[in-house]
Order: structure tokens, then C-alpha cells, then sequence
């Protein structure tokens, strides 16, 4: 099977990379370079890096030989795994048919706790800590990379990676997990810049923001993939690690067949109305979070340009005045002119202040938003799987009287569909508990820090105020 | 002689008041309908009234006949006092060349001070309070007008004046005064929206403004013409005063007469030297004042349009956010929802002490400013006036060569020259004591009300901070 590419952005190539323009067709002559790049030929015969960002697979020309169906969906599979917009809604039905049995390590208990549905909670938290980026070189010095240190708390020991094994445990985590549960983006890819100071840190921040919310996750910090992430003692482990990984077989919807809800089964009604709230709810809340972010990035905006820009002409203005006051030659002059000067320059360090001031406060507050907002983008696609399921368990009435399936398959059916609602339910507790926990603790750091805010200026302006005449 | 105007603006009427357009040519019929108002017959026959700051002199047609020059300059002169902007740059000719010995009631007296030459200052500092705008009508109801209530600190008896009262005040100062003290421009004229409750309060309070700062000025306030628009007991007596104001003949360059500095003669030299910088000081000033009041403007605009409505928009996302966490059914939930939209109304509550902020510490800012342009305006021409004075005597050495005045005469400029240099050294000794007090008073109560500002909302963000669950 030959994929043939095409490029979605010009690229200016340094060293041994390849120029390719927009719309480009181009020969992946080797998929395996890593780093985030592929060699490729262009149509002048030309080989050469590309980025892999860059570049999209337009059309399957040739697939030389389809033995069976399996085959084919082993492909179309590898294809999806590669380029992720190209998957569908997963077919529950596969899942819905089977009864299940969910046994060892595999099991994922669901009880009953004070809100509801609730996934089994470790004693110990998990958390990690992403630090210390480094600069790496590869293919002998051909490529540079930046490498993260992350540190487990069980552990202690640090682990190195790039972003690209973030991003193959992601794509794990979506394969395996996504079904169920929303596996939220990782922080943007880049080429241009990714090694500028500020957008390692940027990154760093973000790829931590986003391993503690993996860590939280009571099903997801416990998989053996994100354990192997976090844990592997050296490169054996870890490729061994990454081989089992990539040839699980429990993905898609059969991750549900490992859930093991020990209560009672659910009515598919219920589970209908619940649905439609969760739908609700994240469409809601995704709209609320997104006028969030946009007012913040207005304030944002305001504070370091018109306002930042309003204090400092306010500052100069008093500066000014006070210059013009200190050619008067008037005898009692130096007690005002003092004074309008430091009031000048107290407004001047306003500005800077009120500049400063979003980093320290709106930049929690917009960080947490957009994660919440990657977050709440999973939703639709996992409800939606659910929503699937429902619609197939409604048609088996149907499909009995058809003879197609047996009533004991239909009572698999709803005893499957009320294990995955379980799951959501489980899932939507866990969101629901978790964002009151981040929201609380956000908004609380917020005010704070607007207080100190507000509190810093009054104090720095009642300074200047004690250097004029008492009247 | 009869005045024909030319229309400036506009003028849509209502009952017995002409329909004209700009540009058109009137007849004035009476000019003492009084209120502001003329009688005018405009090319159809058509007579009525007309607002007088809607016309302006276009050409003088027909001086019937002339008798002598003296006639000249009166019709010239009556026709200057109803057209201020008729006026040229007075000449100091006519008094530089005579001796004059002040004397009696009139007499300008010029001290030594600590900070050099200064007026002589009353024991108890005149100041008036004007409140109280009424709506009173004459012409049997045909015109409306607004009457304020003056009553000045030393008999506590209040005097009505309408707006053309302070404006005949101000034409009878500026005629007597304005070579030597620059006599600031009242509050704007105003034809449309004149009986508006706001535009009211704002006269009055300027007017109010203009009023203590005549009161605090010695030579000003100790005026026959001053003392009588504030003391007078009846029509009879403000009507006489009016009458004897108006005949007054020592106006213009001849108010230098009545100063008697007790002083050394000063060296021209010297003089020209200070005229340069009171001329430049006076320049600077005025451009500094005018930078803070366009930023004072552009702040203001800020807090009142834009900022105004970002933080209401940053309040309603907080709301919304807490009414879509308050469909979650999730049970825990009610302290953050409630801390929340608490949050979002201190934001709203925000956005409306932004917008109102300029109203209580800008607003006096830019009014004291906008006092000192009026005032720093008028400079020039006093400043020029003295300039024209020491050319004069530069010129007098060549003069006296040419037989044209006598050795005597120079020595008289010279002495002359003198006192107008002393009179301006104490004017502007008092416009930078008064400065001095302006401005200290101004930076106060603009920093009181600042740090207010700033520590209101740190309070109110406090509370609300307190709302939410300590973790």
C-alpha cells in the first residue's frame, strides 16, 4: 500500500529537509524517521524531510491486494491511527451483542458513592510533576529536540520524553479510552518557534496541566499504557512497553466490556433522559467556558494596550506638568512639584501593573478555561457513541420480531447498554466533582490575586497622596 | 447707523421667534428685547426674535455721518463691546506718555512681598456661594430664562443674576482689566438645552468657579463694578450701577494709571527678560494642561464606554457560568454556584463604579484644567500688551533724536513702563500662589478619591473571595 501526501503548508526547509509548496504532492518514502518528520520525494524526484504536521494524506491510490475484510479493517485501522480526523462514531453494536464478563487486572469497578455512580478512587493520588526541559540532538545533531522530565509521586523517579510520547500516549489513551471516557487534546503542536524560551515554558505548563488531569482520572492513571509512561526503567521497557501498547486489543468500544458496575441494571428510559442532561449540560457549559475565554482575551488585550498605554500618557501628563511648575521660578514651589512627580511616576508603574497584572490572574484563568474547554469538545463524540447505543437497544424489539436476534441477545443488549450508562454516569460524576474542585480553586486564586491587585495601586497612590501639603 | 448681520446657525423657532438660515441677511429692529434676544427683520418683511449668539456683524453699511473722530472711536467702541471679537491689541502709547498720580478710591497699590512684587490682599478673603437656579419668565411668559442666587461671604444677602448679568460683568472686567489681569472667559453660551437640569447644574458650578476665582483676585474683587454685582439692594440701584459701569473711562492701558507700585523704578532690560519668561512659562503650561486634559478625556471615554462594558460582560460570564453548574443535579454544588454569581454581580457592581469613578475624581480635575486653559489662554494678549510697551520705550531714545518727545517725556515711559512691569510681576506672583493652592488641592482630592476607588473594589472582591470554600 503507497500513501501519496499533500502538503498543507509551505515549508522552508533548513539542512536536509525538503521545500515543498501548498497543494504538493509528495511520496512518504519512510514513515519511521521520528521526530515528528518523514522522508519524502517530491514529484522532481527530489527526497527529503517534511514535517508530518505538514503534510495530509490526500487519497489511497493503490491498495495492492485485499485478502479479507479483516485485513482491510487491520488497514483502515493503521490509516486511522495515523491520522485521527479520519475516524467515525464507533459502532456499539459490536459491544452490545456480547455478553461480558470483565475479569483480573482489566476490571473497572463502578459503586455507588454519595452523588451516584462513582469509578473505584485510589487511596493515594496520583500526580507528576513535568519539569526541567532540555535540549536533545538526534541523527547526529541532524534533528533537535526538547526532552521533559516528569516525575511521578509514587516513585520519585524522573522519566524523560518528548512531546511526540506525550502525543502517542494520547493517541493511546483516545484508541483505548475514548468511548468511555473524554481524553482531553494535548497542548497544540508547533514547528516554527517550538524552540523560543517562552513557548517551551508555555508547553511545559500545558503538558503538565494535562498529565495531572490523566493523573486525577482513577481509570486512566491506573492503565497499564500511562503507568508504562510514567514509570518504564529503561528504553528495553519502555519500546517492549510501547509494542504491547500499540497491539491492545481492548480499544474502541470494548473497553465497556471491563466495566463492572455491582448494581442493579438501569431502564433504558432513564438512561435516555440522563443523556439528554449530560448533552445539555457540556453544550452549556462548553458555550458559558468559550464567553469566558473570549471576554478574558478582550480584558486581556485592554489591560496590556489602550489601558497599559492611557497610564503611562496619565503619568507623563503629571510629569509634565511638574516640569513646567519647576521653571516658574516661584519661591514655594519644590513640595508640589515633588509630589505631582512621584504621582507621575506612581501612574507610570500603574501601567506597568496593569500590564503585568493578566499574566498573574487572567492567565490561570484562561489556562483552565481552554482546558475545559478541550475537555467539554470530547463530550459530544462520547455521548454520542451512547446515544448510539440507546438507538440500537430501542431497535431490538424490532429486530427480534424479525427474527435477526433472540430475546436473550436483547436482554444483553439492555443489560450492556445500562453497564455503559454506568460508565458515563461514573464519568460525568467524576467531571462534575472535578470541576467543582478546579472552578473553586481557580476562581479563588483569581479574586485573590485581583485583590492584591486593587490593594497594591490604593497603597502606592495613598504614598503619593502623604507628599502633598496637608491644606 | 444702522447693523446688518449676517446668520451663523441655524435657528429653528417657536412662537414669536424668527425662522432663519445660515447666511441669511437680517435687519436688526431692537436690540433691546434683552435675554439673550434681538428683534430682527430678515429680506421678506417677516419680524421677529432672534438668539444673539446666533448672528454676527457682517458689514457696517451706513455711518450716517461722522462728526469728528472722538465719534469714530465711540461708535467703534460700542460696536466692539457687543463684539468682543472685534477687539485689537490694545495700545499702550496713550498711557505710557503721561504722568499720572493715582489717587483715592482707585488707586492699585504694589507691595514687596516674600516672593517679590504683590498686589495688596484683603484681611478677609472675599468668596460668594452661587446656588439655587430658578426658571423665571418675562415678557408675559413670552421668554423664560435661569436665575441663580449669589450670595457673597461678607453680607450673606443673596443677589439674583441671570447668565446675562455674569456676562455683563465679564464684558465690564475685561474692558477695565484685561491689559493688565487676564480675565478667564466665563462657562460657554448656550442657546439649545439651556432649561436642562444637567446643563444647569454644570453652568452654575462654572459659574460658581469663575466667581471665586474673581472673588480671590484683589484688584477684581475690590472693583465698584465687582462690589456691585454682588452688593446691590434694588433694581434701582443695580440699574444705576449698570449705567455708571458702562460710563467708566479708565479702561483699557489707562487701568495702569491707578497702579502705584511703592517700588524702585525697574530697569527695562530686566522687564523684557521677565515678560520672556512669563510669556514662555505661560505657553508651557497652557500645553500642559491641554495633554492632561485630552488624556483626562480619553480616560474618561475608557471608563465610561468600554471598560464599563467589559467588566458588566466578565460579570455576566461568571453568572452564566454559575447557572449552567447549577443544572448539573450534581448534589455539592450550591456554594460554588452561589460564590459564583456573587462574583459576577461584584463584577457588574465593578463595571458601574468604573464608569461613575470619572464623574467623582476626573470630573474636578478636568474642570480645574479647563479653568486654567480659559485663563492661561488670556495670558498672550496681557503679555503682548506689555511688549508693546517696551518696544515703545526702546523706540523713545530714536524718537527723542527726532525731536519728536522731549528727554522728559522718555523718562515719563520709563517710569510708566515700571509700573506696568510691576503690575504684571504681582499678577502673575498671584496667579502662581493660586496655582500653587489650585493644584496641590486638586492632586488631593483626585488621589482621595483614587485610592477610594481602588480600595472599594479590593473590599468588595474581598467579600466575595470569602464566599468560597477554603480547601
Amino acid at each position: 500500500m503507497q500513501l501519496l501526501f499533500c502538503v498543507t503548508h509551505v515549508f522552508d526547509p533548513g539542512n536536509n529537509e525538503l521545500t515543498v509548496k501548498e497543494g504538493e504532492i509528495l511520496t512518504v518514502t519512510n514513515q519511521n524517521v521520528g521526530g515528528g518528520w518523514v522522508e519524502a520525494q517530491n514529484s522532481r524526484g527530489t527526497v527529503g524531510l517534511v514535517p508530518e504536521d505538514y503534510i495530509e494524506v490526500k487519497t489511497i491510490l493503490i491498495i495492492s491486494f485485499v485478502f479479507d475484510l479483516t485485513s482491510l479493517y487491520r488497514a483502515l485501522d493503521e490509516i486511522r491511527k495515523l491520522f485521527p480526523g479520519f475516524s467515525k462514531t464507533p459502532n456499539p453494536e459490536v459491544y452490545l451483542l456480547t455478553k461480558h464478563i470483565a475479569k483480573g487486572d482489566e476490571r473497572l469497578p463502578i459503586y455507588t458513592g454519595e452523588v451516584g455512580p462513582v469509578w473505584l478512587y485510589p487511596q493515594t493520588q496520583l500526580d507528576c510533576v513535568v519539569a526541567d526541559p532540555k535540549k536533545g540532538s538526534k541523527m547526529y545533531g541532524l534533528k533537535s529536540y526538547i526532552e521533559y522530565q516528569v516525575t511521578p509521586n509514587t516513585t520519585n523517579r524522573p522519566v524523560n520524553h518528548r512531546y511526540k510520547h506525550f502525543d502517542w500516549l494520547y493517541e493511546r489513551l483516545v484508541e483505548k479510552f475514548a468511548c468511555a471516557l473524554p481524553i482531553p487534546c494535548l497542548p497544540d503542536k508547533q514547528v516554527t518557534g517550538r524552540f523560543e524560551e517562552e513557548f517551551i515554558k508555555m508547553r511545559m505548563e500545558r503538558l503538565q496541566g494535562w498529565m495531572s488531569r490523566m493523573c486525577r482520572h482513577p481509570v486512566i492513571s491506573n492503565s497499564e499504557v500511562f503507568q508504562l509512561f510514567l514509570n518504564y526503567r529503561d528504553e528495553k521497557e519502555w519500546k517492549l512497553g510501547k509494542r504491547r501498547a500499540e497491539k491492545d486489543e481492548i480499544v474502541g468500544v470494548k473497553i465497556f466490556s471491563n466495566i463492572d458496575p455491582e448494581l442493579p441494571e438501569l431502564d433504558p428510559a432513564q438512561v435516555e433522559q440522563k443523556y439528554e442532561m449530560y448533552s445539555q449540560f457540556t453544550r452549556s457549559m462548553d458555550n458559558s467556558v468559550k464567553e469566558l475565554l473570549a471576554v478574558g482575551h478582550l480584558h486581556w488585550k485592554r489591560c496590556t494596550g489602550p489601558l497599559q498605554k492611557e497610564y503611562r500618557q496619565i503619568g507623563k501628563a503629571f510629569q509634565n506638568l511638574s516640569s513646567v511648575f519647576n521653571t516658574s521660578a516661584y519661591p514655594r514651589e519644590s513640595t508640589l512639584t515633588e509630589a505631582l512627580t512621584a504621582t507621575g511616576k506612581t501612574y507610570e508603574e500603574i501601567a506597568e501593573i496593569v500590564a503585568e497584572q493578566p499574566k498573574k490572574d487572567l492567565h490561570f484563568l484562561m489556562e483552565t478555561n481552554l482546558e475545559y474547554k478541550g475537555l467539554l469538545g470530547c463530550f459530544p463524540d462520547t455521548i454520542t457513541v451512547h446515544k448510539a447505543a440507546i438507538d440500537k437497544v430501542k431497535e431490538a424489539d424490532h429486530v427480534v420480531v424479525m427474527n435477526k436476534i433472540s430475546q436473550q441477545d436483547k436482554l444483553i443488549m439492555e443489560k450492556n447498554l445500562s453497564t455503559m450508562s454506568y460508565a458515563l454516569q461514573a464519568e460525568m460524576n467524576h467531571f462534575h466533582s472535578n470541576r467543582i474542585y478546579d472552578y473553586n480553586r481557580l476562581m479563588q486564586f483569581y479574586l485573590e490575586e485581583q485583590v492584591k491587585f486593587y490593594e497594591t495601586i490604593a497603597e502606592k497612590l495613598k504614598k503619593t497622596l502623604g507628599q502633598y501639603t496637608t491644606m
